[in-house]
């Protein structure tokens, strides 16, 4: 197959198309993050033959995508994620996410592509929610700018699905860890212990529970659910792990794979930053019922990661 | 009061104005519809003294807003409203309706306004949803670029709520009629009719239900509401009434009052055009519930409606 993944050079998006290029597929990739980081994330994928790669922006996807056929599918996982930043900078949500989503979207009408698969997250619906959280029955909930342009970005994929039949997988993803990570707590964990073996600082109280799974299962979430069910427009999965740790639980795991025992401070109070969501629950048995299986259990998920990150 | 109108030269805006001028406040309005119907939509309210306007586009709004102190409160009901047009240009209701609303409440939290009022829509929630609906427990689901662009309004006002500590009231209203209505199903009926009286095309098959109230009892509605209720940070509010009309009985009510007997012929189908929802009806208990009655039957309502028009 052809595919066009925006966002190719990001965490989930360099681990897919690793993934697609070793299943023999066509890859078109579009990132603009033009770090040397992002930049590595890509070289190190074997074989790298058959992707063609566009250090852009997705603005310019109609131009960059003039000299191609039009894909089978089309991944569009480019966004701002940096929940912070969307508390400084108002518009930086909006533009990336929104109106970056919108042109997308636009892209894929006048191709009359008939795919879409879309990265999207649990944080749409809030924290006052049942927990397990379903995917269905809740309100949008955002309580950040960066929740906010994402249920914004579902909201215009949901009647772009319907107004022009482009069957849509949303998948909310939970916490997403392993190889290529380059944000998030693992990944903050490792950089303060290599400053500090004997020390590390937990934002929050340590008591903040969410599932951590594995990119690599998230992959073959996202790759086979389009191919196992048969959606009629939009449907939304969400992904996760049954089983669920507490920030200090995995510091525990952090430190074991890593052989340290620090002591923890605790910066208080109950989540680690404006906009954090102190208990992540997700109800996956709509994606576990199309037959995807996790692979890796949430401690697994976590020392992986932590060797991977560690290389 | 001081009070902000966007939109104010509106069909909901104009008489919002011609309310909130009659009871004494003070009310700074911007519109950017030059047109002679919406300058004559404003030019009809007396005493107009106390009211300061500004033909401008909500994007100035730093700009309009910059030499005068903080209103109490802010109706954010400049929008682009025809569904129609949305089908055939796609980036209108996002900049008007998204990128609109996210100024505004930017302009908000820099003056650190603390209280909003917005026009939101039943479509947010598209048509597969039990009736009457309710305001909570269903998902957002857009049939078309408009509702999209309604639900990503929301979305970004329940975070600026959130965030920024503004009270926000989000109304979602059904069919509204009434004086100043310039497009909409009565409005229509009255133009075909004076073209010819003997008789009237019904888009779809006349049997689409919706409930219609009258412009006098939103008005009533969302200045009463935000006085009664005590809201944490946000919340939605139907405003319908408990009654539901086919669009031929309407058209019966509109001929009645004209004094016109029109043969009737149907284009057909289940709905009017695309994007049309053939069944509307909003459960209003949580409106009722705060001291707030309509006054107008959807008969009265209709039948004064055929007045003011063909005034």
């Amino acid at each position: 197959m052809k595919i066009l993944v925006t966002g190719c050079a990001g965490f989930i998006g360099s681990n897919l198309c690793e993934y697609l290029l070793s299943q023999g597929h066509h890859v078109i990739g579009i990132d603009k993050d033009t770090s040397k980081e992002a930049k590595r994330r890509l070289e190190n994928i074997e074989p790298i033959l058959n992707m063609i790669m566009y250090w852009e922006d997705i603005m310019d996807i109609d131009n960059i995508m003039s000299s191609h056929s039009k894909p089978d599918i089309v991944y569009h996982l480019a966004a701002a994620s940096d929940i912070m930043k969307s508390s400084t900078d108002m518009e930086w949500d909006m533009r990336e996410n929104v109106i970056g989503t919108h042109k997308v979207l636009e892209y894929i009408r006048k191709s009359k592509i008939k795919k879409l698969v879309y990265s999207s997250t649990s944080v749409v619906q809030g924290e006052d929610v049942p927990k397990p959280t379903p995917e269905s029955g809740i309100d949008f909930n955002p309580g950040s700018l960066y929740a906010a342009s994402k249920c914004a970005a579902e909201c215009y994929i949901r009647a772009y699905a319907k107004l022009y039949d482009i069957k849509s997988w949303i998948f909310r993803f939970g916490n997403v860890i392993g190889k290529n990570e380059h944000r998030g707590v693992i990944f903050d964990f490792i950089h303060k212990l290599r400053k500090n073996p004997n020390q590390l600082e937990i934002l929050g109280n340590g008591r903040q529970i969410k599932s951590y799974i594995h990119v690599s299962d998230v992959v073959s979430a996202i790759t086979s659910i389009p191919n196992n069910t048969d959606i009629k427009k939009v449907d939304v999965f969400n992904l996760g792990l049954k089983e669920w740790k507490s920030v200090t639980e995995l510091a525990n795991y952090v430190c074991d794979e890593l052989g340290l025992k620090p002591d923890y401070t605790y910066t208080g109070g109950d989540r680690g930053w404006a906009g954090d969501i102190p208990v992540v629950m997700l109800e996956t048995d709509k994606a576990l019922a199309t037959g995807w299986k996790p692979k890796l259990s949430c401690e697994e998920a976590i020392r992986q990661t932590v060797r991977e990150l560690n290389e």
